[in-house]
């Protein structure tokens, strides 16, 4: 049998289960947004009750909390931190109110913590309150941008972390493959060969920008808002609160936060957040792309291009026997259109913000925390199960080169364009190699055309023969 | 202590939980893609369970399941179909391989179950398996396909029977307001006189033809390609199966899914998502607006337009007593925003369909499901929390319109644009009433103004005062 | 030396080219907006000519505009309609105003070549006022959306019929390459054999829905709003104007316009351009991943898959010589790119409606217009120079089926799946085939392999060699 | 009479136009093209003749280029960076073939107007060739993209420039309104008091992150990759040409491109557009907050919230005489609307490169110089023409705050929450003021009132009346 605790606010009372540590704002939240069924992700709540930590002490150190009060508030704070409680946090991610839900959630699990450990009744809120002890001297409107930014850094850190491993594989990969010469395509037609290192060697370069943007964009993240208060303006918290919450703050999450200059503009902007998406979405453009580079080259293994084999990690089909398909590749896509659409609805949600504030926070934060850390989780099993064993089918990559007429470029400085382009029509049409037109045309010796068409000196900058060229 | 069976498969050997319904694959995908941690929507699983409860009576119909094991297979599904099971289903949302995982999971979760109402071991696939048996005469590219649909269809009839509730609740508004008048505004300057009522049946007929738009965007939801197979040839599918599996399917669903009659296209394409999902987004756009409106028409209450009064749902702030902010029409617009983003999401997978499959099905699943769950959430709450209360301030409407000039336009077929204008000019200048300097002017006597301004009369099509223009 | 006339406002005065027909107000638009240099849509300025004929002819009839000047209107809208005076439009297509600089354009053309044709001096606006008389019983909330309306709506009938030239190309191909057997792929990994045919037929499949979409996605187009003056309520627009400018439009545009029954309704939502710029947005996916395939199978010519042959339509590279590019396919994913792109700014612009009236009308009419022109251009030259000489490459198809190991599938109902997948991969670490295999095991005999594993059957759905299986 | 001049390819023949400087490529892809009607953006057509330039310098130097043709490529080409054969440039922006047309078009151009400089015939091309003398050590994959960057860099430089202009009038506005008090709102609710300047001061900070975002972004168009010719490798490119090309372009640019350390890197990445993009989207995503804020500050003048006057630019309606709308910020909105729709088209078509190149190059460069190009316009528009003369209400921003309840947030920390949320609640149903009932109630004297009160002191950090509070 279920039983009750009835609570008041100015609106009215409700019934909050008698053992529950939220209150009677949670309950109303939870009634008023069922929608989409997910949790406030975890990291944000921890994220969150190190803000509350962090403004208990300050609090504490201008004399607005009493001793007394302030370090319960602090120890339950801790025990959030610690992983505990975390089942008390039964808001929807998706819920109006500019995050005032997820901050009462958390003020009241605080205060009715503290309520029991001291040994008072939950709901009692005389002896220690949501919004006057818990609270005290913040607002919706600074503790929820700065556990979000403190969430989206942390979690960003650990994506970069997790991109070097990435990049380092990558790396390996080029110098691994740097021997093995194959058939360069543009428009996805041969064009000129090139070493398949080269081609890890440019995926890495673009991801190592990635990581590089990446790391950028969150640095406004490290801007905070504590002490912001309402509108920014600081009504309620006092200079001496501000200057120690931010450095409370800092001891606890061990990185550099730092409080505002202009606070009115760090509570009304959301642009860190677009601005870190942005920066994760052309990340995600850029890994799409290598994606569907590898799954093409993966092809086959008969009918397809099958210049490159990858690790096989699960039956690929429930009908075809035998057959595997490039699952770890095809999920950093799937995580790539997320991270794109995502990044849509973050544009959206931060233009929508008017004056003062932007109420659209949840979704914002719904959507940033998910595409880091499904691009997190996308790099670091592309990275283990598929990128780590990748080997190249060596005699695939150069039979390619060998039926090519792409080698016929070398010759444009020998030929020119015109009498080269008729070579290669005329070599299409007979079935002949260009070689073959080429010595019967009596326009270069076989000597010259052996040394003009090596296919690895085409891979690197310069004129092949330009020797003979000289002697013209 | 937990102790495993082994599996294996062509790939090779796994530990699998002794007590598990599920199997080696399921077990090789959550080691794949641990991605989202959002699981599997339960609407999809319970489409699979009835899309293979169907495919096993379709297969003993055509004698190519025995009938001890289908009627086991078919028991199972049922079961599954009430809810139970359903946490047997670990895979992620975001999975490679076009849904092989999810189509798995089902098959090694009834195989077992089978299994073991026939007092066999789980694992002991020999009796029953996931691929000869669960799966016969079906490919994860028919059977995700066909249960996608039907999930989404579902899904969305329950959307629009919330719409048709938060329409009704639309036109009720419509017809309370009726004889509210206040300014209709026009690049958020003070227009013309309207209803409050008007604007209301304006949002009422824009949610009708969405409702339109989405009841018949799901429509092509109803074409399944059950009997497709790998490729949409329908190899190793019997025709009469094909035909058998569609009619179960139809009695299982109770509504009027139909086989595809060009299959390879039914197997390729993913235009029917694409479709539905642009009419949600079609509809996000048009409510997001709706509440754009609403919020500002309930800003205030003092230093806002405060034209409605929206009933309060919770406390509005942490630190601002006795605030109450338009929660619920604020969740609408988030949800707008996700909906549109996952439109965009939804669009790049469909668009990196290759050849005979599109492979991003899982996300593109995972986010057609969320939008239509979250939009029925929200017309859901939005019209039981806030649409049902809402009340209009009558005496503020009026206000505006006593104080504005925008009742000069009715003047404009009596004096002209250009004195119009002019008129107001000096209005606005002076601080004088426009009926002042007209009459002043000698323009209009007391009894033409009287008739010609009438602010009711000008919310319906005429020129006022036509009777004394034809004077002229 | 370039003289001027003086015309004036109740803004203010500003010079005007004494030739020029616009005037003060076009003048100052020109000034305000030097944003994208795109002038207004030719579509749309003859549109806007139309209804402003209409709307002097039913002014006429009601007895509000006098017959003298009523006429040279009409005579001077027709001279527009012709294709003349359009170098007068200067206003730029992304302008403030929702489009009052449009109208005001097209007032002042009117006025100006009206007095002209009366022997007035243009600028002596008693005569034919561009506000009173031009203007008259219409605001820009009226016209410039039903001139966008009528302007989509016969583009859109142009891309339809477009359209049915691309969708009877695709179908002729299915029935040319009927006969062709190629190797399916799914995840661009070898399936099971499919006919050329019928991958063709599901290209027309999907084009063929989007037709439909497309038709229907602009029957909203054909409710206007004309006589809803500046808010919808019709004020100042006597109600048989209403009907008599609907009935003369209707006899000009020569397709069934109707006035909307909900006026305020049809002013302020801008749905009809979301609905059908979304349906564009479906049909660019549709054909950007039809065109991915194409370019796919028309890969090589000696290091991709060659399976298909496009005419050649220019040299592709300025450095390789004889390269030949798929730049017809290629333009068309451009241009599906840029739809889905102008998709997202017209539905940004939806959103942004406010009230009685959606302000961003012109940046949805750019964009909206060029979606259609530009499909309708891809849809014309894909058709012509691409799809209509696009060959198969009969041979190469066929080596890719007789060198998979696709077939095996077929061997499923007759092996199991599990002893199936064995096989492949014996094959594939063999080098052997699946035939000798099989053979060698003894689990089929030469004849059941042969009516097994005729790829063509593997086309048609059933279950080959079932009279085998049936005698086990 | 038209005469025409008949050309050759490997393709064909064509029939050019006697007159014309562009060739048969050129005729080719207008024929193939016939798509947007928009034509090649001009700074691109400069920025690939500055190309051109150097790159005929490089090769005289290396030898490679006679000096007689290589010094005529550069006169011919100083022409066309002085402005003159604009009108040769006739391809579609909208192309396929990854800039080839756009490319030849150029190679055409100046190879006919050096022959005609050597008094030769126009198509004489064995004295000098499109393609083995003006397109020498480039291909259209080197000279393209770099052609692109140099473009963007440059127009972003301006609009930079035009951001500083905006920056610095919103600082001034900053300083000019500081003492404006006015209402905050969250929510469009009332909140707390805050200074006008405040809510500039805040814009201006935004404003300046988004530049320092652009800056940065824009710094990868600073690496070229002009001697990577087809693929990156450098085939056909002489080291020393590669050297000197660059050398010769900063040169001519005057700022400071370097080559790329990985040119197979720098040429099938394009993800310095999507970053550049990205900036602009998240730039344009602030900016229309702020539009829509400043639109709804000057709602009114009589039924909106009338807090800022914008100067008047134009008649804002056809019909409403006297109507002014905020026309110069609606653009703005108009504005960001395109460039986040652009900067979708540019991330699909990013998305879609394709091994050792991006085909999809048109339809991105005509969306990043538009975007560029059109936020440029704005800020320079929406700054000369409505923020100079915005002006403050201040008599209406301070009613506000005087009929407003948000001040009650100051009396908090003296009263708590839940007892100054009742006296809201009660003021709000009795019409009386707060000061009223808290002097009835003897909860705080009439002097510590009016210090805690002062609404000029809730807009600094800070708990008013804390002396009070620690006298308790």
């Amino acid at each position: 049998m279920v039983s009750y605790r009835v609570e008041k606010d100015f609106i009215g009372e409700k019934q909050v289960d008698a053992d529950a540590y939220y209150g009677i704002q949670t309950v109303r939240a939870v009634e008023n947004f069922p929608i989409s069924g997910v949790r406030i992700h975890q990291e944000l709540i921890i994220a969150l009750a190190e803000v509350k930590k962090a403004a208990a002490l300050a609090n504490m150190d201008v004399h607005m909390l009493k001793r007394d009060i302030g370090e319960m508030i602090v120890k339950a704070a801790d025990e959030i931190i610690a992983g505990k409680w975390l089942d008390q946090f039964i808001v929807d991610s998706i819920q109006g109110g500019a995050g005032t839900s997820i901050n009462m959630n958390m003020n009241e699990v605080l205060a009715n913590r503290v309520l029991e450990l001291m040994g008072k009744s939950k709901g009692d809120y005389f002896h220690c309150s949501p919004n006057n002890h818990v609270n005290m001297s913040q607002s919706t409107n600074d503790t929820i941008p700065t556990a979000l930014r403190i969430a989206a850094y942390r979690l960003t850190q650990k994506l970069l972390g997790t991109m070097v491993q990435f990049h380092q594989g990558l790396l390996r990969k080029a110098k691994q493959f740097d021997e093995v010469i194959k058939m360069g395509r543009t428009h996805l037609q041969d064009a000129v060969p090139i070493r398949l290192g080269q081609e890890f060697g440019a995926y890495a370069g673009v991801i190592s920008r990635d990581m590089k943007r990446i790391e950028q964009a969150c640095q406004h993240l490290l801007t905070i808002n504590m002490g912001a208060t309402a509108v920014g303006t600081g009504l309620n918290a006092e200079p001496e609160y501000i200057r120690k919450v931010c450095e409370y703050l800092r001891q606890q999450v061990q990185f550099d936060v730092t409080t505002a200059e202009d606070m009115v503009d760090a509570t009304q902007n959301t642009d860190a957040y677009t601005e870190l998406s942005a920066a994760l979405k052309v990340c995600a453009v850029n890994i799409s792309k290598i994606c569907n580079d590898l799954r093409m080259m993966a092809s086959g293994p008969r009918a397809g291009l099958s210049e490159i084999l990858l690790p096989p990690r699960q039956p690929g089909s429930s009908i075809m026997p035998g057959k595997v398909n490039p699952v770890m590749i095809e999920v950093m896509n799937q995580i790539s259109f997320q991270v794109m659409g995502n990044d849509h609805t973050i544009c959206m949600a931060c233009e929508a913000g008017q004056f003062e504030l932007n109420v659209m926070g949840p979704v914002i934060a719904l959507n940033l925390l998910q595409s880091i850390k499904i691009l997190n989780n996308g790099f670091d099993v592309i990275q283990r199960y598929a990128m780590d064993q990748l080997e190249a089918n060596v005699q695939r990559c150069r039979m390619y080169v060998e039926q090519s007429f792409g080698v016929i470029t070398a010759l444009n400085p020998h030929l020119g364009y015109d009498t080269a382009a008729q070579i290669v029509k005329e070599a299409l049409k007979s079935g002949r190699t260009i070689k073959e037109i080429i010595l019967e045309r009596q326009l270069l010796t076989e000597h010259e055309l052996a040394t003009i068409l090596d296919p690895f000196q085409m891979t690197s900058p310069g004129i092949a023969g330009i020797e003979f060229l000289q002697h013209q």
